[in-house]
């Protein structure tokens, strides 16, 4: 029985307390936060032991593996730290603020040699599967052009919003590793536009709430993602890429099957009503494949480096979005 | 060029007179209808000559082929002496009001060697079509069930239906030809309930407006069919096989591709509002198989003997509904 | 903490139980199986004690309330047990094997006046109870035609079937039960036809696997579902109402939301691959349903009652298909 | 009867001249093409008399009114030509090659006081026009981002390309004027990618055949199209508006509605083969409002001052594709 600890009880925290608890073949042995009332609940309800003092975690030789689900400012030291302590690691995304303070912390990381999978879930949703499964099997050839929509349902506070990095980092960012992971290639020119046009208070502390990033990739590939902080009918995530022999997208899903006709029109059930609903299930599946890397001993995906990667994509995004300029990388 | 005249230029008389006049390689030569005015504005819109005496259609040699398109109690007659005078015949369902009289016409018609084409225009719609070459080609194995759904829009003038032999032979009937055609099996057993659910009038008359019939195929096949006079969400036509290897559809069609998305919904465009403009495109391609099939010299589908067939499974089904027994036929 | 037992731990008792563990404010305090095997393995799942003897169960005054998940022929005796031992009840569906069996039962289950819930669960799912919803609303007007489809995936072992009661009882008894629930109405006349086409094992067992009943309504409206085995594309479950407003469907559900566009086509995922996956979520809802009934007090729904009538309505459908006559009801 | 005269029967030109043919209460009186073999072809057709030399056309006072579908670089030539000669002009897309040509033949042709309405037939098309209703009705609110999606079938012949003035100027152009319609809006920035990603010889010929305008309107709102020209699955054509409260689209539309439920999929009938056969009936559309201005005397829409704007934009994003970098433009 692989012993298991998180730390960091939040929202996404308790989701991964309660996947670890559940999953067969693993032990949720403690949990943790700097909030220990957090820390107790999340015990409470998987039967794990609470601890007060993280120290407790990295010392203990029989907890083998820790979720990272503090918040991103604590990243960098938590990740550190539990590397130092010799466990592999599930980081919840991004590394951390800036690129250059995640790229030291990835150096420093390597050197333990630890096992470490950073927390973009996404790749893990069965439909979002599908399609990376299809352009890899060459259903739709040479990829020439993707789009990927991401939006609402709603901003999030504007305290959280201010220490976020802003959209790029926040929430494009994963997106930009989606684009990296289904065509398996690099981007050499990006451009962004955007606007506060949700919310006033977004735009005065300096960031955008929706937003349209065109990226052109090493192999020639275009393509376009659009976010928003804001989705009036739910939570809207699609995925399409198109290629040389066809086209393949992870649909918009209606949050139940049922439909009315009436009159002229036909009303369906629509989105699911949050981000949480629509991929809920992608956090476990994301877990259960770093319990099988770390299990085989097998080097778990997505890495530190795509963690990076898409760091720096969100950084010149930023930059692009400030100066109005594209920006052009070397292939 | 074939020489084409239209006899009985009513609503679907003159949907016929259009697509003839349209058709390459076809000449338009003539309408007729008893009201004369009606074969005047036929005239005028497609170029043809109005001809007040239907006989001066039988008698004009360069008229090769007619199509009958008048009132159903009327088109014994008209068969018979159309094909007497040796012309192709496209006519319109149903043969006659019942059976026997169907029978008889039948038998006096084939005596003339014609080549005759029955109506069942619904054979010819691209959709229902593409479900009949996927179950000729084998895709779903053998058949197991058939869904057929036909509803709608509003019912017909009473006075319409007075005289219109009932539900099972004025609308179903299209249905009983589509299962046969289907399955390329005949039924050997049908069982019918009804009611006047829209219309007491209906109801007054002797006749149902809402019905179920349920039938077994000789190959062991099931079928249920649900007629209706009145869907208020407009024309909803729908074909389902269910086979060993899987199932085809023919789906409910929006009439148009815009759908909004707000607040919990989706609030797509709906059905067609009426049944014409749902199936108006079979007319023409039902028109062209038999102008090719009058070019070629081969033998007309769906043929006067798929419409006796089809008759006698509305005769059976009005049985059926009258005595709430079910029909047991010879396989 | 209202505490909980689970009678009956193979597939779906096993389902109940984690289910029960995992309901805030609810404990699981024993699990028990003819086969202790089986009940250890349950309780190793979910934290319970495994019971040897369910007489444990029904003696432990803690124990408030039962789920009866054994085979169908054992309901009868536990049922009667647990409701003299004073236990709320959540009682898998059928009652029993036939309905004088049934019915017996629950006149000495009713001087008990403990609270019992029939397992019919398909009402909690999510799209067929927004059905109900919307027809209760009066969205559809007054109801004329419903349509249920049941299919596949593949037919149980023969020697489930042989023990099953039949086609009707065993699987229809769901659709039997939805169409009352949906309605609010009871059926005067019911009419089947069915056949072995899936299995000839089946049809020697004297049993059918691919049916259609055709029912007619107190309040005039008509019916018919359609029933087979074995659907080679997944698990396929439809609701359909079609009323004098319009019409309201749980429609088919693809078990992911991937499309791949190709030539002339496009390729979606497609249904569900077992029914399980399907309904899966209605077992906790039902589950819960019942412990609000048992917490607040109110009666369960759906009842004993419900679960009498649908029984009947397998009856008189496995009489239809042996006799091949239309069984009337008094209205 | 309004006489009108269709100059140019190639492809489009004939279609025009069907149209006019089967529009009740005008007549195509002349029908004219620089090769007279067409003009012959086009008048066999229709009935309409095929002119030798075009300013028997303009000579001609019955004549009122003329559809101008000749190769794009002899555009200006005639419609300065028809303006003079005082008909009403239906002028194919674009106005001319280059903004400047096209600015100075819009000058003189405003001096004549004719009515001319330009040919951006997508407008005209039923389910694009229900976007623009719903957008205009405030249905999704203030419009924030704007998804424009136009690909395929397959690139035009190498020649055609040559003289087209690029894909923003051939092909993108129409959702300039889509997008200008939509919004109610005129473009502040546009910024453009591209590449010869289906055809070496287009690169060759200095143009792109797959590409992504990203644009920023004056309201703020953001609009990103994606242009290709090969969708090795038909034709692919789409439009998403989504605002503040809510989002609504114009989907792609399956050229028929059959769908084979086989193992673990779907599989439909996929999108239209070609342009034209989704956006057909779009022309007799856009015809029949320039009809109905004519003979109202209303101001025909689009206009030639919309082919001016959306011709600039083309200009705008062909500079864009050619820099790397955004052009800004006044507000």
């Amino acid at each position: 029985m692989l012993k298991v600890a998180v730390i960091g009880t939040g929202f996404i925290g308790s989701v991964h307390a309660r996947n670890v608890a559940r999953h067969p073949g693993v032990e949720l042995a403690a949990v943790n936060d700097a909030n220990f009332e957090f820390a107790k609940k999340a015990a409470a309800a998987t039967g794990a032991e609470a601890v007060a003092d993280v120290e407790e975690i990295f010392d203990n030789k029989n907890i083998e593996a820790v979720v990272i689900a503090t918040p991103t400012n604590t990243h960098v030291d938590y990740l550190t730290r539990a590397a130092k302590a010799g466990k592999a690691i599930y980081c919840e995304k991004p590394i951390g603020l800036d690129y250059q303070e995640a790229e030291k912390a990835v150096s420093s990381v390597r050197e333990t040699g630890v096992p470490v999978m950073l927390g973009f879930n996404r790749r893990f949703d069965a439909s979002h599967a599908a399609v990376k499964q299809a352009v890899a099997k060459g259903e739709v050839g040479k990829v020439e052009i993707v789009q990927l929509t991401n939006r609402g349902p709603q901003p999030p506070p504007i305290e959280y919003v201010k220490v976020s990095g802003g959209q790029m980092r926040d929430q494009t960012i994963h997106f930009f590793d989606l684009l990296r992971w289904l065509t398996n290639d690099e981007p050499v020119e990006i451009y962004a536009i955007g606007g506060a046009l949700v919310s006033a208070a977004i735009g005065e502390a300096g960031d955008v709430d929706t937003s349209i990033v065109s990226l052109r990739m090493a192999s020639g590939a275009l393509c376009q993602i659009d976010s928003s902080r804001r989705a009036a009918y739910g939570y809207d995530e699609r995925i399409e890429v198109f290629g040389s022999d066809g086209m393949v997208e992870s649909r918009r899903q209606n949050f139940r099957g049922m439909a009315l006709y009436k009159g002229r029109t036909v009303i369906e059930d629509g989105m699911y009503p949050g981000w949480f609903e629509r991929i809920e299930s992608s956090y476990y599946q994301a877990l259960d494949a770093f319990l099988q890397s770390v299990n085989q001993g097998t080097e778990p995906s997505p890495s530190l480096e795509d963690g990076l990667r898409a760091q720096l994509m969100a950084d010149q995004a930023t930059e692009s979005l400030r100066t109005g300029r594209a920006i052009k990388l070397p292939a």
